[in-house]
């Protein structure tokens, strides 16, 4: 902002995009999967791209993620942070940065909100590891979004946003193994957590086909992710 | 980019700033230090801001922040990355979304590019837990950025970006405390360094006023942080 010029960036236009995730059963592991829109005008027309829009002059950058995502899903995630900004210069015919944000929504949220009277129709699901090529640069966005997500479901609780509020040790891991896209073994797994001061055992059981499950819930104060001096989203 | 608008984020600027950290030797421990620039126009005309400025229609982000920096500051980092896109209504008198990047520059360097004969005036080194109130949300920006290098140095070899070549496991530990502004136990520091992939032993010494100690470097086969499918910057 030191050095303005005849161009002062006129011309480069700013767009908002989210990646959200959420789980599908399937027999074997889950599937992680984003919804994707489909494209009805040029560029790109007929292709699948990452909902999104323009970022209003009045608004910020989180609330354009959470409106655009709303406007062209009609989804609400349970957890959005800021991923990245893509600004190559031949990512669009038009010079266009795109704040992209990353989202997780509870499996069981998705249903829902699926089925909900005002659900989109040119929206579907994909399993991440087989996308079709999609409009602009968004396969490399997905690429990026999902090793972030490997990455920090590491180090973080990050997995409860794919979760409902109380759940069974099986079902945590295979969240862990969907987002992984790896099996874990299951005794060090449960080793592993229920020493975990972010785990808080419940009194209740899931029953069914097996023997009843305990079902645990996340420590509610601690925070999801730390995003430090930028607060929760 | 799927509902355009009458609007479609017209008025909206994109301008680029960088944090770059680098560290002055104190006597106790190192200062984590950075640059501002004092601003020559209105709005916060006097007022230090961080190194930045528009971004062109022709180049990308990457690039600008690269430009930017030489051009305010004539510095040149050994590290650059996207830290993140500040765009709150508020932040300025105009709209401006600024996608800020961080960076690291070896303390050698510094005093170097220093002493170039194009080094502006009106740039000034700062240590960062003794800041004025800066231009913009720029404290809260250098905030952010604080508290990313303090939690990336844990986990990956960011130190080397603030070191020569080679170096001394003593100067190794200098840096890790200069960021994390606490004391580190040198024979902890060391029993964890020495048994690190990362780190060759190399088979010259440092001498001086204490006995000889022997120099390291990285591991080249290393990156320097995983930037995942991004690639090196």
């Amino acid at each position: 902002m030191t050095s303005p010029s005849a161009t002062e960036s006129a011309g480069i236009r700013v767009a908002v995009s989210t990646v959200i995730f959420s789980l599908r059963s399937r027999p074997g592991a889950d599937a992680l999967m984003i919804p994707l829109v489909r494209r009805t005008r040029e560029p790109f027309e007929g292709a699948w791209a990452l909902p999104g829009g323009w970022l209003d002059e009045r608004e910020g950058l989180d609330d354009a993620a959470a409106r655009t995502l709303a406007e062209t899903t009609a989804l609400s995630p349970s957890y959005l942070e800021q991923l990245y900004a893509f600004g190559d210069v031949d990512r669009s015919p038009t010079r266009v940065v795109s704040v992209v944000y990353w989202a997780l929504l509870r499996s069981d949220l998705v249903d829902a909100q699926r089925a909900a009277e005002d659900a989109p129709e040119n929206v579907e699901w994909f399993d991440v590891d087989d996308l079709p090529a999609l409009a602009f640069d968004h396969n490399r966005i997905v690429d990026y979004a999902v090793w972030r997500l490997r990455n920090k479901v590491g180090y973080s609780r990050i997995a409860h946003g794919l979760l409902p509020d109380e759940f069974t040790l099986t079902e945590l891991r295979e969240v862990y193994e969907a987002v992984l896209g790896r099996r874990l073994d299951p005794s060090n797994f449960r080793r592993l957590l229920e020493g975990s001061e972010a785990l808080l055992p419940t009194e209740s059981f899931r029953t069914g086909k097996h023997r009843p499950a305990r079902l645990y819930r996340y420590n509610s104060e601690v925070e999801l992710a730390d995003r430090g001096p930028l607060g929760p989203a």
